[in-house]
């Protein structure tokens, strides 16, 4: 039977992450029935976003200009770097409000096992930046995870020539985390991590 | 600061219900990442779909053409009427392969609380429908909810004078499910409907 526009709606609805055929429907229901509110909104904001969007030249952060307005802005701290796996890390370190510096986006991970080497990520750029005099210390905010951690070991040997203090991420209970759930780990590394109260 | 357009793209998918705004970024992110096998065919598919999608007549379902291709399909059981709350009910029916006949989605249950009475629901054609010699049973297939339950009791209270057969469908254990998990209110209605071996 010949595919009808809705069901080509929830077909590719359902292949966003976090989206299954049975919420991909609900979705699809949903926009119907606002179809003024949500579906043509949505519609265009997706088109305009496709358009729009670019890779920024400095960082690998996603935006509507590139430079992005973070490289771009006079306010940020650009004697420190941060380095992150992927976009959305960005986006987090950014909520957090903590963060004045500046970013650099690998793009994912060394893996040995997804076949993803040092070219693969956006390693040339930020050894490029880390050699100029301005920069002071490099975050390593790479994931808690073996890959993530492996990038950031292979990352520190290979800023070991450069005359930067590197850094990463503190280990610890997540505020709001009650011990009793927490993994080992993680508990464990809290109690290594343990300071002064 | 003005919103940007990919900023305004994860706040509108952030409504659709079953994403929130950690998944909508996820979603957004992952369109970015698949700008021309998901971006652009998903801004299609919706205007696309937004444009062309009716409800039926006769039925209240959703589809291109009204009526629909359940009520214009010259294989369908026109004997036998199935109630259903949703639009979402009816593909979830359909999609079981069992029923052959017609559907009459009511937009809804009654209901007290949210103000919603016989008049704001799809009655009137259901009634028109059954008033017709030719239908012989209707299924009354609401959820078994308080809500749906109090319509299907309505339904049949009106359709009394009509010289139709009224159904509803079975309560009982779900295919695959485990006695030790159920609540007692269906392990009751499953004993109750036992049925030879």
């Amino acid at each position: 039977m010949h595919e009808s526009s809705l069901e080509r709606l929830i077909h590719l609805l359902a292949k966003l992450p976090g989206l299954g055929p049975r919420s991909a429907r609900r979705a699809a229901l949903h926009m119907i029935k606002y179809r003024e509110s949500v579906m043509q909104p949505l519609s265009e904001a997706i088109r305009v976003t496709a358009d729009s969007i670019k890779i920024c030249s400095e960082c690998g952060n996603l935006d509507s200009m590139s430079p992005c307005h973070i490289c771009s802005s006079s306010r940020r701290d650009t004697a420190t770097l941060c380095v992150v796996e992927e976009v959305g890390d960005l986006w987090a370190i950014e909520r957090s409000n903590i963060f004045t510096g500046l970013y650099i986006v690998l793009g994912g991970t060394l893996s040995a096992l997804d076949g993803r080497g040092p070219n693969d990520l956006n390693i040339a750029k930020l050894l490029e930046k880390a050699a100029n005099a301005e920069v002071a210390e490099v975050i390593l905010a790479t994931n808690a995870t073996v890959d993530g951690q492996t990038t950031a070991h292979y990352i520190t040997e290979r800023l070991k020539d450069c005359n930067v203090k590197v850094s990463r991420l503190a280990y610890g209970i997540p505020i709001g985390g009650e011990l009793d759930y927490l993994d080992d780990g993680t508990l464990g590394a809290a109690l290594r991590a343990r300071q002064p109260f």
